[in-house]
């Protein structure tokens, strides 16, 4: 392998508070706070003999609680837990500590060492081994992705303010074309175009009609500026469960490297891969299946993760990042958590710099709280040579150590992936009705006449892929084949389709497409769809709330009219709120 | 009482972002989410099952640990600690459930509804019972005061890009001239004026030269648009130590009236008053009591917080918030710990919307981890009638419940108080020096001599207020009475102070007065200035630390030269750094 190069310098891209913001000058002091025997009298925080907490102890769960087979047994005594304790003061040396005198007191930004310490191995040694650009990515903590984006945001583009700027200065976001909106809804209010890229099942497009390269390459200055950043759901999309081929990254990364476009990659997502997702769609479908995303060794021939699982997975746009433009964000929030709200950024380390000094004018480190009891989870009280070996024993044993992470991810994915095979085999088994103009009693209790009365009026009510990751089924409905699709359209449809569905016996609750739909242009083609979240209901209800679903929609598709559908006032009210105004917030939805 | 008016409307003073974001909607489908039996598929969140915490857990301090008088003893059993448990699912009645299913699932920007309501609860009740607008003021959990600034800075000032924008269009932040600078670091980036207001022993001057009216009056707009944003510290200001009266407060109040100012009060201090601090002051010096601040009922004749210790305690600028122009931020960092960042802002409602609009694009809630964890201490598990004696029993009993709070906010002002007598009486006991020409011993053996010799060369080396609140004393240094001070002048001795301080045997790290000053006028003057903070400490090393740099002054005014004080390497060099440069970042120092 040839030596790498430096990453490139971004600093263009910086927005000018980012560029204004102060250097740092806490290393350079920090050789004081360690003279020995010194007293800090400059520090403006309470002694951590006034925090009320004594320990910080939880229950919790082995790595091994869950199975890495798609619907495997649980091993015996899976469900057992163990105790971690966080002490009042580690015994281990510094400056590694898991304790509340270092957790709970003030910190720098960067977070707990110990904590930050591991998340910046893992990403370096484990999820990205092999980053092409000298020295490698550096990493920092935040309190989740969506204050990632939000730092991300702040550090690369500018308010745009129509009253006070010429077009000329409009900066852009490109997107995919159905997106999360909570990171569309972050940055319009700094005022950019959303550009959206036109997507397939596996994502966006690098070429051909809507792609990223027509996008940029036609780009209509009367606009704005062209667009300089690209948000991007790479692995299991939010909302069309597609995952983005080591091809693809590739295509799309030196789109972005001709344009000089930074990829902001938000990959909540990326343990949830699901090997299985287009073998069974094949096979359910009689049609052949795409090699590109089979199981396979991402990293054979370069430097392993070291464990398989993560080897398998398709890597990140950081694995083809040459000159240092994607900035990766994380979560806990899908394999701890979300209430967690601990995340970490990752980038080339002068990007990561510009953003710990955002951090420290908005949230600073993460809380305490969490980063103890995750590292203390994770890591365990690390002791030290001269800790006894009865320490170390009850210490560092329990702790999950980066073995029971990786297997602990694993064993996510297996479960995630087994709900996804139920509701996607679900929905395949429903997504044909029978309709027709009624028949007499006596035909439809003989054998052979039923059979032709489903040949002559079987409908495909809606089609969707097998998400190869993440946690969302993307269903297309095809109002067309409705009876009533003539009389009413497919509009009108679409939200007593939504209505109905909130009624009994059917109560479900479907995320309409136009909730993932970043322009007007966009939903008016967003509102064919539904996405359905498989991650959040009790395992075992998947698959009888899909079988309720199905049958929500043959229900649908056997009604004569939309009563009680339209009903100006509640329901429906709320639907066309919900449907017609993109402007309207969702965040707190968790969506 | 007349009746009250509604808050003013300030949208005026809204940035252009935080006009631009889009109202929830999530309130408006809350309905549907709590539809019996309805299965959610909209939300894109994982199972609690999936959680890798079964329970979280701590050993917690009772309320009374520490006692209400400065230096009282510790009552018996005062260091016995009390198990808390937060359960996977908790057993009481939506929506007030602590529990691991809840506080680390996705939840609103609103927070966890028991903490969210807690703090609610205790702002309009209790902590500020009489704030003189209709209906109240709301609530908002932040992750701490940086975030909760960080927020009000988005929603009330626009960047300012000189390359871009007239210097008419430049906005300004008024603030104390010896002032937090992480908050003024927080908001140099977008480009403010920052402007100075004189202060005084007490706090921010509101007529008189240099004062907040003459600031105003006489706005030069030749610097840009005249300030609409005040940011104060008004108990225990950082660095100043002082506590703004009543008094002061409404006059201040009525000009920001006049000239339509937004009053940002950071108050992490405000259970931190100490009544004391002017009377043994007086005591010291034979000098009288400013009556303004000594121990009184704020709330006489208005209502009670129902607390003795919080009607005594000097009211926020909310308790005169005719207009509703006060956010207030308030911080568990100083009364739980500061790894917990977690924080709640006050304000009007209207500007309590905005604000949580921010928070959903950024921080979100904060953790659940610390949600649960302060619910969980404060409120325990509230138990619901169906819950048996025994789980009421072992369940809210042990909580602190509102008593307990309250009652550990006044055992915290006690330690701290008792910190503050201590570092002060060894202040005032070693401002004096003696200095001289060297005469035989004989005479310094001999009575009378000793007296005159003291006499005639005792000079005084520094002067300070007592503190009337917070962790800080400010020490105003008397460069002028060293015998060097004609050769080397006083910001040299000022340098060589600091670096003398961290050698043997004085070993004591101060904070320089430079690095409170906002501005290159009042740099100059903050050279003679240190602020020692007794709070980081244990609280036995007050007094010998305090014996240790009273020695060091001495020894410094003993000084015949500044040999090895000036080495322009090593620490010389940061010295000159940490007083020269304004815009270096000290913000991971805690200060």
């Amino acid at each position: 392998m040839a030596s790498l190069s430096s990453p490139l310098d971004l600093s263009h891209h910086f927005s000018v508070t980012t560029k204004r913001r102060a250097p740092s000058a806490v290393k350079d002091f920090y050789k004081y706070f360690v003279i020995p025997g010194i007293a800090n009298l400059t520090g403006g925080m309470p002694h951590a003999s006034y925090f009320p907490y004594d320990t910080l102890e939880a229950s919790v769960a082995h790595p091994q609680r869950f199975p890495t087979v798609p619907g495997g047994k649980k091993a015996k005594g899976s469900e057992s837990s163990e105790r971690i304790v966080v002490p009042k003061e580690s015994q281990s040396a510094a400056p590694k500590k898991i304790d509340i005198t270092t957790a709970l007191q003030y910190g720098t930004a960067e977070g707990l060492p110990p904590l930050a310490g591991f998340v910046n191995q893992f990403v370096r040694e484990h999820l990205h081994p092999n980053v092409p650009y000298a020295g490698g990515p550096g990493t920092l903590l935040t309190t989740g992705a969506t204050d990632g984006f939000s730092k991300a945001i702040e550090a690369f583009t500018e308010v745009w303010n129509p009253d006070r700027d010429g077009v000329d200065s409009r900066q852009g976001l490109l997107c995919e074309e159905f997106v999360y909106m909570n990171a569309i809804q972050t940055v319009t209010p700094r005022g950019p175009n959303i550009v959206t890229v036109a997507i397939d099942a596996e994502g966006m497009l690098p070429h051909g009609p809507g792609g990223l390269n027509e996008v940029l390459e036609n780009w209509d200055y009367r606009r704005g500026r062209r667009p300089h950043l690209l948000y991007t759901i790479t692995i299991g999309q939010n909302p069309t469960g597609g995952t983005l081929s080591v091809e693809r990254r590739k295509q799309i990364y030196a789109i972005c490297q001709k344009y000089d476009v930074i990829i902001v990659e938000d990959d909540p997502y990326w343990n949830l891969q699901y090997p299985s997702a287009q073998e069974l769609q094949a096979q359910y479908r009689k049609t052949p299946v795409n090699p590109t995303l089979s199981k396979r060794n991402y990293n054979a021939g370069k430097k392993s993760s070291g464990y398989e699982f993560l080897d398998s997975l398709v890597p990140s746009y950081l694995s083809v990042d040459t000159d240092g433009r994607v900035v990766r964000l994380d979560t806990f929030s899908k394999t701890i958590a979300p209430g967690c709200r601990l995340g970490w950024m990752t980038a080339q380390p002068a990007v990561i710099e510009r953003l710990s000094r955002i951090a420290e004018s908005s949230t600073q480190a993460p809380s305490g709280f969490v980063q103890a009891m995750v590292a203390e989870l994770i890591l365990g009280q690390q002791l030290d040579d001269k800790s006894t070996a009865s320490q170390k024993h009850s210490g560092t044993e329990k702790a999950w150590q980066m073995d029971g992470w990786v297997r602990w991810l694993e064993g996510l994915r297996a479960g995630y992936e087994h709900r996804m095979q139920q509701m996607c085999s679900g929905l395949e088994e429903g997504k044909y009705v029978a309709i027709g103009t009624e028949r007499p009693d006596e035909f439809t209790s003989s054998e052979n006449n039923e059979d032709s009365w489903e040949v002559l009026d079987k409908v495909q009510m809606y089609d969707f892929a097998w998400p190869t990751g993440g946690m969302f089924v993307w269903v297309k409905v095809n109002y067309e084949s409705h009876p009533l699709h003539q009389k009413y359209g497919t509009a009108r449809l679409a939200k007593a389709l939504w209505v109905h569905f909130t009624q009994k016996p059917h109560l479900c609750l479907l995320g309409p497409g136009t909730m993932f739909s970043p322009t007007e242009e966009v939903r008016a083609r967003g509102l064919r769809y539904f996405r359905l979240c498989f991650a959040a209901m009790p395992a075992d209800d998947v698959a009888p709330i899909t079988r309720r679903l199905v049958d929500g929609f043959s229900a649908f598709w056997q009604r004569k009219n939309l009563d009680g559908l339209e009903d100006p006032e509640s329901t429906a009210q709320a639907m066309e709120r919900l449907q017609m105004e993109p402007s309207v917030n969702f965040l707190g939805m968790g969506c």
